[in-house]
């Protein structure tokens, strides 16, 4: 298996190594979203000096514009825009379904209208590998219904069966990849989390495929926190401990230690980007807004204990002033620590788990972080 | 004199090497605009990368935004964005009369609302001093009356009048600010060159007054290029030769050469940044528009003879892509090659001076780059 677990705390935290083909990536980790091949306001220099190992990209968007054809042209998404780590392809079953106009979903796939120029497309669980192996990413998911929140138990389980079946149609195009060369990791999509009944069902599903790892949607669309990682713990006490369990969508900090806590290894969202954007500034002692009148003439950095080259360079006041003039500099400035900031959580979270006191670090980062997401 | 010559083409083009307070400075020089304390889109670290060794900021608008106290307080400009190059002061004259609401000018000085929360304000020509001295920026520029274009004759003679007068009381400020201990350095402003008859007069002036270098203002107002040019090389030919003359608000990487040629030695302008951030880009070849049809799949570097990590990184393809998409990491990709291509036109445009081969190159320059500006 290319996945090891390293440490587990009896919570369910799980220390983990996965072999990729851009090398090894420790988890529990955190993935920057680069949705349309660009982590928001960040370029691949950027990312490296991050040391961000692993991204998110969406195939749905990259399909869509600049298209398949351009970037396999360009030499595949890697050198499309230049980064070596691994990225990982939403398969774009949920843009799909939240996005474009005029989608009709059937059993063979999806039909819908591009939310740029009401262009026609259809997508199939086939398709949407071959757009992957194109796309030349090393993570592949399958396409998925995703079931609105709430839904009633038949309409959920009508979409998971849809969903289940769409995954095994996708196997055999995997393994044609594969055949061919691709060295991508599959993550079929696992859907139902948040129905007792449909959750057995769909982990013993996914636990007899083939597969890599397991991308577990239908989670953070509307329900509360306490039912997310109460159903979440659910769901992965159901699957098998040997693939990486990538949480789809999270999180904030908070939620990094909650979704380790409920055993999973790989998480994204646009959620430190697109606060950066707003001014709002992650730290170890909380969060705050880096526009406050209070911080006019704040000339610490904005976190005293961050390594960044952000905190080593700029002043709480310069930055809340170039966001004040809206300068376009500091979108780039402000997404970048938080993005230092998740990494940073993630090496904690995971040095607590290896150390055997993830508990006792969560309340520690707790305590101090505070009420903030 | 902090300014020497070191080169002369006899069309009055000049190599020089100006020593700053913050190092020795080559011309002809470009200068980016950081008028809020920020290159538009660009970091200080972008600046160091560029080897941009001056750049212009704007009294007008650091006074009224973060305001003076907060930059003095933060131990002065250079250290509130971290820059260590010579940064040059637009004294804030032109700003008030094209920005500010009610502005009423008087002989004392200018009396105005602010454009961001209508406060009132007025900046003297001693108080503008002043603020650059607590901005503790590198070179000091003074207030002037900048008068419209066209202007006729008797009005341009009033502005002309009171801009000599306040270049006059400029100076005891700045005589009492050396003494102090500040080593800025002084670039009073020349108004008057459109005008042949007052013309003379302000150049005498201006040579007669105790300064370290010349502010040539009241060009590129609406007048037509060849009305410049005929105008800058008559008014440069009455200025002493031992001072290096600043040309505020230029340009294109064409008018670094035709300002070159009419003895200018400094230049500033918003322009490669302005046009990058709509997709165009310079390079050697001409100007061309990234997010054009024809360059969707084109993977070569925006300019394949250039050196900055743009185009050692990124194709036209990628960019084009990310401008399509409005990502925020192009403003900043594009903004920092078009300043690197300027930088490259200034070091050109040098080394031509030196060599004694100035129209030759320009010729050759220009038979490459074509007709765009």
């Amino acid at each position: 298996m290319a996945f090891r677990v390293e440490a587990r705390d009896p919570c369910g935290a799980r220390a983990g190594l996965l072999e990729t083909p851009r090398g090894p990536l420790p988890t529990p980790v955190f993935m920057p979203v680069a949705t349309q091949a660009s982590v928001k306001a960040l370029d691949a220099d950027d990312l490296r000096r991050l040391s961000a190992r692993a991204i998110l990209a969406n195939s749905y968007h990259l399909y869509l514009r600049p298209g398949v054809e351009t970037i396999k042209e360009a030499g595949g998404l890697h050198r499309f825009m230049d980064y070596d780590g691994f990225i990982l392809t939403d398969s774009g079953g949920f843009q799909v379904l939240s996005l474009s106009d005029l989608r009709e979903v059937d059993d063979e796939g999806v039909t819908f209208r591009s939310h740029l120029d009401g262009s026609e497309h259809r997508l199939t669980p086939e398709s949407v590998i071959g757009v992957q192996a194109a796309l030349g990413s090393d993570g592949w998911t399958t396409l998925d219904e995703c079931p609105p929140y709430p839904c009633a138990e038949p309409a959920a389980r009508q979409a998971l069966e849809r969903t289940m079946r769409w995954l095994d149609r996708s196997v055999p195009v995997v393994e044609a990849a594969r055949a061919a060369g691709a060295r991508s990791l599959f993550f079929p999509l696992l859907q139902g989390g948040l129905h007792p009944g449909l959750r057995r069902r769909s982990a013993e599903h996914h636990n007899a495929c083939p597969a890599d790892g397991i991308a577990i949607g239908g989670f953070m669309v509307g329900e509360d926190k306490a039912t997310t990682w109460r159903e979440l713990a659910a769901t992965t006490a159901l699957l098998r401990e040997d693939r990486p369990r990538y949480l789809m969508g999270v999180g904030t900090p908070r939620d990094l230690w909650d979704a380790a806590a409920c055993g999973a290894d790989m998480m994204d969202c646009v959620y430190p980007t697109r606060v950066a954007r707003s001014g709002s500034v992650m730290t170890r002692g909380g969060r705050f807004t880096v526009t406050n009148g209070r911080y006019r003439r704040d000339f610490k950095p904005l976190d005293p204990e961050c390594s960044c080259f952000v905190c080593a360079r700029y002043s709480r006041a310069y930055l809340g002033h170039l966001l004040r003039c809206e300068e376009l500099a500091v979108y780039r400035l402000l997404s970048y620590h938080n993005l230092h900031f998740m990494a940073d959580v993630a090496a904690v979270v995971r040095a607590a788990i290896v150390a055997g006191r993830f508990p006792a670090a969560r309340a520690e980062f707790l305590a101090r972080y505070g009420d903030g997401p």
